[in-house]
């Protein structure tokens, strides 16, 4: 193996395997990179439990001298790559064993792996791709992704869910104590369900953070995998294997409803994070619930009431809606930080939020946008 | 007590006072701020087992009604504060047991502690000042405190030294494998000589990062204590009892130089910062010096060559100095994460190494600036 390339050009496609690279792996070789140089092409790839990443490294300013493959850890070579500072890097495999790294007056050598040892990766067949927008998928992924689960009681809500039909995609994630459901419209495809893993759609998200948003992205899945193509990269995520739970009751419905409150979106914010200072951290038997718990209340005069108690002392602020419709008084606690995570979402400056009572799952939608659904479950108020 | 204020001039005093907080105190009231309102004035104290600060706060917004004086808890008090978007805050205490923070719409009830339980704290007494220019001692305590040792064999080598003779102020701060010198031109004083805890300066500096760095500062000092004053703020520290090392012997002699290389800091830098990736974290006996282990070569052809090695690889450099004056060539192993503390604080662009030999410490300057002066200790090399 003999090549020299643009290190920036390298940089920049050593940033997205990373993504997939195990770490503490009791397998050393899958801490390392795959670099596959045959008559004209590079390919990079990085795999770990749940990601498998591969790139077809094209660009003019590589040349390359002589076929061949290794292994070589990726976080050391990522590492010294980001570390040089010259424009050209050349790259030399000796007896198998080193990688000869060389630019200007530097010279590094470092210990490669057998590429032999590495594990060989079925990425999926590229038939039959479920075409999506860059940026649409990037912000539903965002939109949906916090509110999955993060303990394994059910392991399937560790996932988010995607749902097709005819021309409508919806994202779903939950923890079963606040649901983030997200609709996109699509170009017609079968109707199929995955559930992705959360962790595997923040690596993706991130990835794509440097992406061109108007790029198209095409999906490919089957029982067990999603591949997704875009440009010269393919990444694959294994799925949740089982059933996610029917949520479609979950949504109160609208008919229902008795109070319906507009807030500035930032007022609202700031007033939830002065008021959760003297929130209880963690107070009850569930403690998912009532994490920074928080009560509002509207009396009859339609005053809108925050407010807060914990050992150190006691808030309340009178915050001014925007508008708001009420047939009665509501008193309700909830965790501030599940309605924090669910502002930071929606979109627009104003919100809107949908309560039955005070014991019922309360609704948030953008006034401005209504393809993201917000669904937080309130904790029993003991008066 | 009851006073208003407005928020900003009192969040900017919370930020000085917070330096000086208790974290994690068995005596819960060193967590708190002790607030103390006379007919005219307002005082807000903070200490903890290195550092007190009291801070005088004078300013037209202050409107004070009623006279008190209560400790609240620190760090929620801050936090609640900073959280606050009101111009002017009120707060009236309730039965010595409650504090109540009003502006706005917003009404905070926060539990107090009695302040008869907050220890009395001696500050020194104001007589014959030192005075020292704030940009002058800033720059002097960060270009020495970094040297510090941070485990306690020696325990008077947790901080830096201050000595006074003359008209020359000199800062020693060393871990017995490398040194920092300062000197500073200060105005003629008594001498004397003091060793100020590493901590405190770093506190202390901190809360100078946000002065006016022209003002003048005052110190005051006994022989367990230094005050500095400065606008209407104390900050008095502890100092380290004991006998700091004669550090005089331990800067070479101009004439045992042999050789003298000047670099170009930011190349250096950059080239170690590369060649730090394939050396050794912690080889030898003594992990202290052999930190980063990098070897520094020159040849007789006075080329100059930084290499590493390590279990994944190893690496070597050569490096253009911009002069470089040898009577013999060099080999020498150092810590590089040594060598980059000191040309962070080194001033200018180029610096100066002066060599003996492979086994005696050098010494850096910078080219511009021949106020401080950097000493690393090399190790053996086994070879």
């Amino acid at each position: 193996m003999n090549f020299t390339i643009d290190r920036e050009v390298l940089l920049d496609k050593l940033t997205i395997i990373s993504h997939g690279l195990s770490t503490k792996s009791p397998m050393k070789i899958m801490e390392g990179i795959k670099i596959d140089v045959t008559d004209n092409d590079l390919f990079l790839t990085s795999s770990n439990s749940d990601i498998s990443i591969q790139i077809l490294v094209k660009d003019s300013s590589l040349v390359i001298e002589e076929t061949g493959k290794t292994v070589v850890p990726g976080k050391t070579f990522i590492e010294l790559i980001k570390a040089f500072d010259s424009r050209k890097i050349s790259f030399f495999l000796i007896e198998d064993k080193i990688l000869m790294i060389k630019a200007d007056r530097k010279e590094y050598r470092i210990n490669v792996m057998d590429p032999n040892d590495y594990p060989s990766i079925k990425f999926l067949n590229l038939l039959n791709p479920f075409s999506i927008n860059c940026h649409e998928l990037k912000r539903a992924i965002e939109e949906t992704v916090f509110a999955c689960a993060n303990n394994t009681k059910n392991p399937m809500l560790l996932g988010v869910n995607l749902k097709n039909n005819a021309n409508r995609l919806i994202f779903t994630a939950t923890n079963s104590y606040r649901l983030s459901l997200k609709t996109l419209d699509v170009e017609t495809y079968d109707p199929f369900e995955l559930t992705i893993p959360a962790k595997s759609l923040n690596e993706f998200a991130s990835i794509l953070e440097s992406y061109d948003e108007s790029l198209p992205i095409e999906l490919y899945f089957d029982k067990n995998k999603l591949l997704a193509k875009f440009n010269d990269i393919l990444f694959q995520t294994r799925l949740l294997d089982g059933n996610f739970p029917d949520t479609s009751n979950v949504c109160p419905k609208e008919k229902d409803t008795k109070v319906i409150v507009r807030f500035n979106k930032d007022e609202l914010q700031t007033a939830l994070n002065r008021i959760a200072i003297l929130s209880p951290v963690d107070t009850a038997k569930d403690k998912e619930i009532t994490f920074n718990a928080v009560v509002l209340k509207i009396d009859q005069n339609y005053e809108v009431e925050l407010s807060s108690a914990n050992i150190q002392g006691a808030g309340k602020e009178i915050i001014l809606p925007v508008d708001i419709k009420a047939v009665s008084p509501l008193v309700i606690g909830f965790s501030s930080k599940y309605l924090l995570d669910a502002l930071k979402v929606l979109p627009g400056n104003e919100i809107e939020i949908m309560f039955i009572d005070g014991s019922k799952q309360f609704v948030l939608k953008s006034v401005s946008d209504n393809t993201l659904t917000e669904i937080i479950l309130p904790f029993r108020l003991d008066n």
